[in-house]
């Protein structure tokens, strides 16, 4: 499949462009900024395209078989940006999914957003995040939401923890690890219309993925 | 009827308690600070509830007909409460007043929230109110969504403009304009089900509300 990763330069994005390889797929990483796309090549996108998604970004969806959205306006911007990014951002990518007849969507969401008033820190941030993947459920999209717990560096093990939610939260997640599970759902049937939280574990991502 | 009105405090909704006596109805004002009470209940509120948007509020819809959702984070705080208030806010008292059987739900919003992309300056406050607005639609309460332009301190002149999405937006509106048409909408049946803008203009509010 042809695939298209949006911001594509984040951190949980830029290790799924070589997973989403070594899936066999085509690899398309949009991006705001076209000095990031040698970076990106080299991490395994096959192209690049330049697109904003707070202007236009049609012509990314052009012949384009499934998204991965990894979009995320960061910890350093305001949370104006959560919402005109993480909010709307993803809102606008889900209806121009919808309008263009790209069929597959993969969310990347977060822990938390199940009931963003038991968080106190983010809580504006996981509000904008479940309200992306509620305009997503809506769609007629066939979709899988990925919410990952903490997110840290380290190398992947590939072993996990999966849960619809998780209800002990003793852990974290590495991105490397995430970023397999996002390139691996994709042709995934039994996670289609689903969504689900990851943590760090002890089960093989396969088996965990099959046992959804 | 018994209209609740939440964020009594702010500057349109101060004007809204008079209106709504006026109108014949009996006011509750909810505040999240007792200290304001005695000053609401001078203005025109038969009692207060102290309640929080961002805590518990449940209690303030017992025995309510109506909401009045004036509620917002205002331009001195962060956008984190825009989000918070203006869109999580107006959403979980949506659910609230479906879930405890309140059906007449009236909607503060603004006028620009039709398309926020063509707004510069606040394009993530226009997402905030759009998105509450999509939510009140979606639900099963007899709404009304109010949207008015620039708000302006004169004093009310009864005289507006009043379309579904107003083409030429060469004015601004009185606050106490915009209070007059929300007390007024409340019990008005063909406002039910309907969006619209308002402005200064040259016909009666009463015509106005008639035309929809």
């Amino acid at each position: 499949m042809k695939v298209l990763v949006i911001g594509a330069n984040g951190q949980v994005a830029r290790h799924t462009l070589s997973k989403l390889k070594e899936e066999g797929h085509q690899v398309v990483a949009m991006i705001r900024d076209s000095s990031q796309a040698d970076e990106l090549v080299k991490l395994g996108a096959d192209e690049t395209v330049v697109a904003d998604l707070e202007a236009s970004f049609d012509h990314a969806f052009d012949h384009v078989d499934a998204v991965i959205f990894a979009a995320g306006s960061g910890g350093h911007t305001g949370a104006d940006k959560t919402i005109l990014i993480d909010l709307w951002g993803a809102i606008k990518a889900i209806d121009t999914a919808e309008r263009m007849g790209v069929k597959r969507f993969v969310m990347l969401s977060s822990m938390g957003t199940v009931d963003p008033d038991k968080s106190d820190r983010i809580r504006h941030y996981l509000v904008a995040k479940k309200l992306a993947d509620d305009h997503l459920k809506r769609s007629n999209l066939t979709y899988t939401i990925v919410r990952p717990g903490s997110l840290t560096n380290e190398q992947a093990e590939q072993v996990i923890k999966l849960e619809e939610e998780i209800q002990i939260r003793d852990n974290a997640i590495k991105r490397e690890d995430v970023a397999i599970v996002l390139a691996r759902v994709v042709n995934l049937e039994n996670t289609f219309g689903k969504t689900f939280e990851i943590l760090n574990g002890k089960t093989t991502i396969n088996d965990a993925l099959a046992s959804i």
